[in-house]
Parts: C-alpha cells; sequence; structure tokens
C-alpha cells in the first residue's frame, strides 16, 4: 500500500504484446491496493527511426528542432499504454512530460531537471487514475521541449519519485537485478538483494549498465528507494539504498569496462606543474581522465600514463601532441585493454580486499598494468584478451561456489 | 510583401524529398520579402499507421489517449520542416498547436477552435523566424491535447491568418485550383481565378474536396482572402473572398456527388405532422438529410423522398420503420444515384439558369428523379451511370468550349 513510480525502458513496449504485458504488471501493482504511475521510454526503434528521418533531411539538424522530433516517440507509447491500461479495466491518463510538470534547462538534447511541479499527476492519482508519463523529456523556460539525453527515462522516473515522495521507484529492465558480475559471462554470479547508492554508482561507472548514473545521484540526494528488476519475470530484483545488509559479503560486484584506452606520454622535461598543464589541456578539450600514474624517467624527463574513454583517444593524443610540441609517435596509445574493477562499501574495514583480488589474478597468471582504489572500489587495467578469465578468477576468489 | 499563412497537406511532405520541395517554397515566399507562418499535417500515412497501433491494443481506444497518439504527427512533420528550411539557409522554429496558441472545445477528436491567441507566433516572426505550425492540433481547457477532425489543418491555417490578420492564406494542394468541373473527368474544365467563399461552399458540400467547409465559413466570417493552389506546380491557383469577379459566367462550376442514397417511404397515412416526426426521427439519429420531395399518394397515404448519405442509409431506413412501425419493405433505398450540381452566384439574376440545365440533361437523354435549388446551386439527382456524362453536358452548355 502506498505510491509507487514503475519505469520501462523502450524494448519492454516496443510492440502491442509487450505494452499489454507492461499494463498487466501495472494493473496488478495498482489492484494490489497502491497508487501507479507509471514512466515510459520510446518503444523500441522509434527514436532511431526518427533519428534518420531527420538524417534524411540534413546532415546537421538544429538540437531543438531534434528534441521536438525525438520528443513525439514517447507520446506514442504513452497514449498506447493507457489505452492498454483501461482495457485491462483500471482508468489510466497519459502526460507529456510540460504536463507532468517538468521543467528542465534549456540545454537541448542534454537537459537536465530543475523542478517537477506534480500538482496533476496528484490530482490525476485522486481522481483514481493510473498515470502514465513520458520519460526523457521536459520544458524549458522558453515553452519549448527538451529531452534529457542517456538515460533520462530512468532520471524521470526518480525525479517524480523524489517530487511525491513515493515509496518505491522500480526500474524495470531486460535482467532480473543487479547481480555480483555479468551472469552472462559468469555464471556463478549472484543477484544481490540490496546494495548502496555508492556502491551502484561505481557499479555504473565500470560498465554494469543497468542503472543511468544520473538517476543514481538524484535518488541519492533525495533518498529515493529503487529496486531494479525484470519486466519479464515476476520475482523480486534488487534494492538500492543509503545503507544495505552486506549479507557476509566483502564485495557487491566484479565489473569489466572496455571502453578504455591507455595514453602515455614519455619524455616530458621534468619540470614542475607539467602534469597540471597536461590534465588542463585535457579538461579543456571535455575529455575525462580516469586512472593516472606517473613516474619520473630517465635523463630527467616525465612519463605520465593515463586512461580515457576509446572515443577520446584520438583527440586525446592530438591535443597533448599539440601543446607539448611534441611528436605524436611519441605517445604511446594502447587500446587492447580493460579496467576489471571489484566494489563494495565492505572492503572499507576489510585491508585484505587489494591483496585477495591481485592474488587471484597472480595465480592466474594475469599482468597488472595499472592500479587505481578508492574507499569502496578497486580497480586493475589489464590485457583486454584476459579481462572475462580475470572477471571469472576474481569473482570465484571472492564469491567461492557453495 | 507582408503576412501569408501557407498551409500543406499530409502528401505534400510525405518523404524528405517532399519536405524539401515545401521547404524550398516557403523559403521563396520569405526571402520575396514576406513574413511566413506554416502549418503542416501529419506525413503521409503516419495518421493511419498510428490509428493501426491504437486497434492493435484496444478496439475501442478512449478518445482522449487517440487524441494524444494521433498528435504525434504533425509533430514529426514540424520539426522535419524546419529543419529543411534551415537547410536552405532561413531560421525556422517549429510550434506544437498548444505553444501556436489554439484553445479548442475539449471534445476530444472533433474539437472546435475557441480562439487562437498569437502572441508566441508574433515573436517568433519578430525574431525573423519562419513559424511551423502543427495543424489538426490545439489544447482544450483540462490543458491535454485535443484534435480538430476532417480537414482540420485547413481550419488551422484560417484560424492563424484571422487571428493575425494575414494578407493571405494559402492551401496548397495536390490540384492546381478550383475548376468549373472534375479536370480528369471534364478535359475542358477551366481553372477558375476567383469565386466567393458562398459559392465555395457549396462546392465543398457538393463533394469537390478542394477545401474544408470548415475552413471556408471560418476563413469567411473573418475575411480571410484564401488561395488554393499547387504544392507541386508554381502557377497562381484561385483566390477565394467576399466579392469575385463574375469573369462573365454564370456559374462557378459543375460538380458530382455519387456519396447519395434516395430513401423513399410510402404509404405513410396523411396526418399532420407527419414529415416532422418523420425528420426529427433521422435528426435523433444524427442524420442529415439533403434534397425532400413530398407527395400526396393515393388513399390518403404520403409519400416522402429525400436523400442521405450513402454510410447513413440502412440506420435512416430501420430508424424509420421502428419509427412509424412499418415494414423495412415500404421503404425504397436507392444507392445508385449521384446528384450533380450547378454553382454560382451568378444565377441569381439569371432565370435561364435551371432551364439551361435541365436542356442539356433533355439533349443527352438523362432523366431528372429530384430538384432541389438555392440562391447559388441546382442540383439534379439522376441514375450513377450517367452522371459523368451529364457533368460533360452540362459543363458544355454553360462553358461552351472556344
Amino acid at each position: 500500500m502506498g505510491l509507487i513510480v514503475q519505469k520501462f525502458g523502450g524494448s519492454s513496449v516496443a510492440n502491442a504484446e509487450r505494452v499489454m504485458n507492461v499494463a498487466k504488471i501495472v494493473t496488478d501493482t495498482y489492484r494490489e491496493g497502491n497508487d501507479v504511475v507509471v514512466v515510459v521510454s520510446a518503444q523500441g526503434d522509434t527514436t532511431d527511426d526518427l533519428i534518420e528521418k531527420a538524417y534524411e533531411i540534413t546532415e546537421k539538424p538544429s538540437k531543438r528542432e531534434m528534441d521536438m522530433l525525438l520528443t513525439s516517440g514517447e507520446q506514442i507509447s504513452i497514449s498506447l499504454l493507457a489505452m492498454a491500461i483501461e482495457k485491462l479495466g483500471c482508468h489510466a491518463v497519459s502526460l507529456l512530460g510540460w504536463q507532468a510538470g517538468f521543467n528542465t534547462t534549456s540545454a537541448y538534447g542534454i537537459a537536465r531537471i530543475k523542478s517537477v511541479k506534480a500538482d496533476r499527476i496528484r490530482a490525476e492519482i485522486d481522481r483514481h487514475n493510473i498515470v502514465v508519463v513520458a520519460g526523457f523529456q521536459g520544458l524549458n523556460k522558453y515553452d519549448d521541449l527538451t529531452t534529457l539525453g542517456r538515460g533520462g527515462s530512468d532520471t524521470s522516473a526518480v525525479a517524480i519519485a523524489a517530487a511525491m515522495h513515493a515509496d518505491r521507484c522500480q526500474i524495470f529492465t531486460d535482467v532480473e537485478g543487479v547481480y555480483t558480475a555479468d551472469p552472462r559471462k559468469v555464471p556463478a554470479a549472484r543477484k544481490l538483494k540490496e546494495i548502496t547508492y555508492d556502491e551502484m554508482l561505481e557499479l555504473a561507472t565500470l560498465g554494469a549498465q543497468v542503472l543511468n548514473n544520473r538517476s543514481v545521484e538524484m535518488a541519492k540526494k533525495y533518498n529515493v528507494k529503487l529496486e531494479v528488476l525484470s519486466s519479464l519475470k515476476r520475482v523480486p530484483g534488487t534494492i538500492v539504498k543509503e545503507v544495505a545488509k552486506m549479507e557476509k559479503m566483502l564485495i557487491r560486484g566484479v565489473t569489466k569496462d572496455t571502453d578504455v584506452a591507455r595514453i602515455s606520454v614519455t619524455k616530458i622535461s621534468n619540470t614542475p606543474g607539467i602534469a597540471f598543464k597536461l590534465f588542463s589541456v585535457l579538461a579543456k578539450h571535455k575529455i575525462n581522465v580516469d586512472i593516472i600514474l606517473q613516474s619520473v624517467g630517465r635523463d630527467n624527463t616525465k612519463d605520465i600514463t593515463f586512461t580515457v574513454s576509446k572515443g577520446n583517444a584520438e583527440e586525446a593524443v592530438s591535443c597533448i601532441a599539440d601543446a607539448f610540441d611534441i611528436s605524436e609517435e611519441d605517445i604511446i596509445c594502447d587500446t587492447n585493454v580493460a579496467k576489471v574493477s571489484v566494489v563494495g562499501a565492505g572492503m572499507e574495514s576489510h585491508p585484505g580486499t587489494a591483496s585477495k583480488m591481485f592474488e587471484a589474478l597472480y595465480e592466474h597468471d594475469i599482468n597488472i598494468d595499472m592500479i587505481s582504489t578508492s574507499e569502496i572500489k578497486i580497480s586493475v587495467l589489464i590485457d583486454i584478451d584476459v579481462a572475462d578469465k580475470a572477471v571469472s578468477a576474481i569473482h570465484k576468489a571472492f564469491f567461492p561456489e557453495e
């Protein structure tokens, strides 16, 4: 009994049959005595089809018109879902982002939610309606439609849950929850019952793309209890909240991220401020840097090694070559690397976590390139070819099979 | 030089190539020194595709959700057209019905425009933007999206032209203008330079589906100068206005309407009020009656004959049988009829028009079933098989080939 926000992605509403499946989940939740707000994305390939239409017209569509175009996608899915809910005998009303009170910044394509004025949603709930809200979209101060960018619908759902103090925000996906490792790669992977916001953030950053980072950050900020669960199997998922039971586990999971390139800059003269200069050049080009390693080389020169995402590697190399007036050949860029990490708030009080991880890698003859640690995470950079083997080995060390 | 409202239908923007063609017309008009507001419908089959999606979910979609679904169609076409205009080097901004200030009644699917608050359109024009407005849609007092029903985009265009006192409202279609007869059937048909609102209204009612009736009525009420012209051929079209030059023509055109059924009710007892009862029964069933003919039959019974549209014929027969407690066999329904009409304000002062029309039919051995006249129109009901022959004969009588 309470207010539940449910979010379904594009593949969950891709066709009439799936829309009916979602309607069944929603009406079941309503009939159990809950008020329900549903957030949906555009159907399956709709967004891609619309983008293609735009590029048939022009190679440089304006961002404002692109948002006008793309927001039609959720408009279709919310009306279809409302019809499906009504077919199952419940009252429903669909609302566009602006009708649901989403005020955003004016940055088309990557707008951020400024506020959610949920009066209309509340009024519809008072009329015993199930409210179906278009995710991913809002209205800026010019009364123009905006989109929230990647993972926007997750963020929409969490924002409504926060604004309305919902009892739970359920994110339905095609997996059953958050696992200790990718279950397709590591058969022994276990589904977690609970996980903290911070752990979830680390997992998201590290490539376990179950939840969008912005939505987890917002859930943490407003203390929204999240649940990640399957839209196909009716089983409990994983709860994300402030304090999670540890279940005697040191770590929550082992993840792999292959969108990594390692860049080594050698032979830079060893003068003060050189690292500052290098990373400010990258920042100016909006290139995020992850792991950093610095050492003094021979001949009074410095070696600086760092990682960026693969998509940024080429630009990083060329802007550094420009800034330091060195040849691009003196910059080594390796894209055959992967980052493997263990994540878990439990490791803070267990100094043995790192050594246990390194031992597992050593036992499997896996060489470590770089190491990075935080309070709830240890990452190593290794050869991409042995990444899956590394994940399995580390997972086995921390989660011995029963 | 002035403010021009241009309207393009769904087939004019059906694909990228046609969208670019429309953008060319629009930007040419702008570059000639005009302010331009463009109203567009949904692309080609979009609306039909969306309706099909709804019926895959439910056989009885709610009207509110149907409007939510269908209005996404124009949202796609306005953004694509704005992109196309920008590609051609002009500034453009697309606006949804509610952004353009369309307030409507709350009747979903058949809403009527209550007002157009054109502040936003005006502001965008002041910023030197070409404004692309979604036709067919508006917002009701509940802040919900509505659609205007058949021919709604024509009405949207005229409403903007009226609200902004535009110098002209151009309706682009797949024909070059209004003709004295259907040019596909009557090769000698001439394009009219000018026509009055009332004549246009009669032509629309009579099946020359160039302009929607509601839009012509609104244009007449607010004295909006309309122009019907081709989106494919760059030639002057037909102007619709209050007083049109007659160009020595008695009539404006000859039209044919085959969506007619003739119903004869015989053997009703000849008591007062019987006609009233009959037509009030039809009105209660929302069946429009066109031509009416009444005569006293034998045995003190009445014969009443009238026409309705084909789609209403069956219901008309059954509800009359019910109301008068007579057998359906006593009601004769003939759907093999057509209504052929001559329209023109000029005939008012020329009593010979009717006889000229009847003479043409007589010369071609065409039998007249029923006759109906108004100040600017004479209609005859004839056998459907000779309707095209009748149109040609009448056209030749009034517009002798040079």
